[in-house]
């Protein structure tokens, strides 16, 4: 069989990444953009020619060595209809038929599927979940991300909000959260949460960067503020344990570059809220693809979503 | 095709009870015995064929048209090599090959599953669930059991230990529990949590069953503990939800009684934890097949087994 390649593409709310991906997840060319104009649709699709266009180029693949085309976008999508179903940071891109629109302005077939949903695929294929058919991913940044691969499969849940993580209620008398809810993980541990209980704990503002530093090099103060985001992940990862049993738990986004100072304590109040049988079965790890996680579950899901296993 | 029957069983600590069904799910004969002596194998085996005897006569059912026995358990099981992976309630019979051994001694085909599991599975094609491809189901009584039903399917997870609702941790610093968490709804929502709050509130042993009673007729101070009850599940249900987004969630089980004290505060309190996309689309309603669910699972999961759906 004459060799496969995919396109990844992972839209942001900023900027856009794609990436021309071979069958066995490995980064050819890459491109990022910005998202900026990507209300008007026509511009998108044109934009996203060019990109495959360049990017095929550079890597020195004719198009027709390329066999499809997976997007991942940050909101919940309906992967089956191939429907965005809700996009906050796009005007005009809720309920888009998007791999409709996409249908001859790209000359392969195109699937979409919510962003973190891609990173989760990608680390269970060739990440740091690799070989594992349960794994639970959660992506730390401005928000929590989360994505559930469930026997193998990306679990989107009836309405296509499976893996919404973020949103476990960890108090029940806490904030009210965006999303509807009360007392949500990401209240807790999102960018915003950590900033504000850095400030408290040093009496001014300081970067998460700094942050992570200052715990690696033994700053107490620092310790103490990711020994709190540990200890809210755990509640909510100690919980979902319980009930789906993951075999691997993967933590990535920008806040996950906190490294021991969050997985170390992470671990130890995990094995506090697990069930015994779980306590020493359950493995819980850094992301392993770092930012290209969503890129590269994008182009994986094409490539399986085709049948090329 | 002839009728075809199948024997369900639902063992307890103190109590089994087996039935014959038919394939839509009705009972033609039921008996009840003691579980006492089943640490002896041989005499449980024997229990076990004198009852399938007695069942078939007295429903007037040939042997030769029962198709096969689904047995459900109290505790976590590989259902897919019929191995009993825990029991705390019968001496022996942890890791015990329960389907190997039953070979040769009853006329058919058996299949063991978790109790919670069986209820669930019930619940989801005949009970309150039915037609729902998502859903999760609750059995509130001395503990708090779990069943998934994910894409129609009981949810085991890779440890056979999924939908371990009751051990979900809802307070960081809350009392060890004996599943060796901490915090764990069961801690709050289980008989002996519910009657500790009662006697606090009344300052005196009130039953359960009494204080649904007084709850109905409108007594506040029975009101405020079942309200209290529903705070909690709403938090590890909201969380489910969020993550999972069931269909259906089914409240059984004892506690379950309480009726609308229990389910009118239950479903205001979800709502407050789910996203909005949520809100309306979850129903959430009371088990409709009482204490008969878990044989009627185990009945269900034999058909289901032997390809007859």
């Amino acid at each position: 069989m004459k060799k496969a390649y995919y396109f990844g593409v992972d839209v942001g709310g900023t900027f856009t990444k794609a990436a021309l991906v071979d069958a066995a997840g490995k980064i050819l060319s890459r491109i990022q953009v910005s998202s900026a104009g990507f209300n008007n649709k026509a511009y998108f699709a044109e934009t996203l020619y060019r990109a495959v266009l360049r990017l095929a180029l550079e890597a020195r693949i004719p198009l027709r060595s390329v066999r499809g085309m997976g997007i991942g976008l940050p909101g919940p999508v309906d992967a089956q209809r191939g429907i965005i179903l809700s996009l906050t940071n796009i005007r005009g891109w809720s309920h888009f038929s998007l791999v409709r629109f996409l249908k001859g302005r790209v000359p392969f077939p195109v699937f979409i599927e919510n962003d973190a949903n891609c990173m989760a695929l990608a680390e269970s294929r060739i990440g740091a979940a690799k070989g594992a058919s349960f794994a639970l991913c959660l992506t730390l940044g401005t928000g929590v991300g989360g994505g559930l691969i469930l026997d193998r499969e990306i679990y989107r849940g009836p309405f296509f909000l499976g893996g919404e993580v973020g949103h476990m209620p960890l108090d029940a008398h806490g904030p009210v959260c965006e999303c509807g809810g009360t007392g949500c993980l990401e209240r807790y541990v999102g960018n915003q949460a950590i900033a504000a209980r850095a400030r408290k704990v040093f009496g001014r503002d300081v970067r998460l960067e700094d942050m992570s530093r200052m715990a690696r090099s033994g700053d107490r103060r620092a310790g103490k503020v990711w020994k709190d985001v540990a200890l809210h992940l755990a509640l909510a990862i100690g919980g979902l344990m319980n009930v789906l049993g993951p075999e691997v738990v993967v933590i990535g986004g920008g806040v996950a570059q906190a490294g021991p100072a969050l997985l170390t304590p992470l671990r130890a109040y995990v094995k506090k809220y697990a069930m015994r049988h779980l306590k020493a079965k359950v493995k819980i790890t850094a992301a392993a693809l770092g930012n290209d996680a969503g890129l590269l579950g994008a182009a994986l899901l094409a490539k399986e979503k085709l049948g090329q296993k």
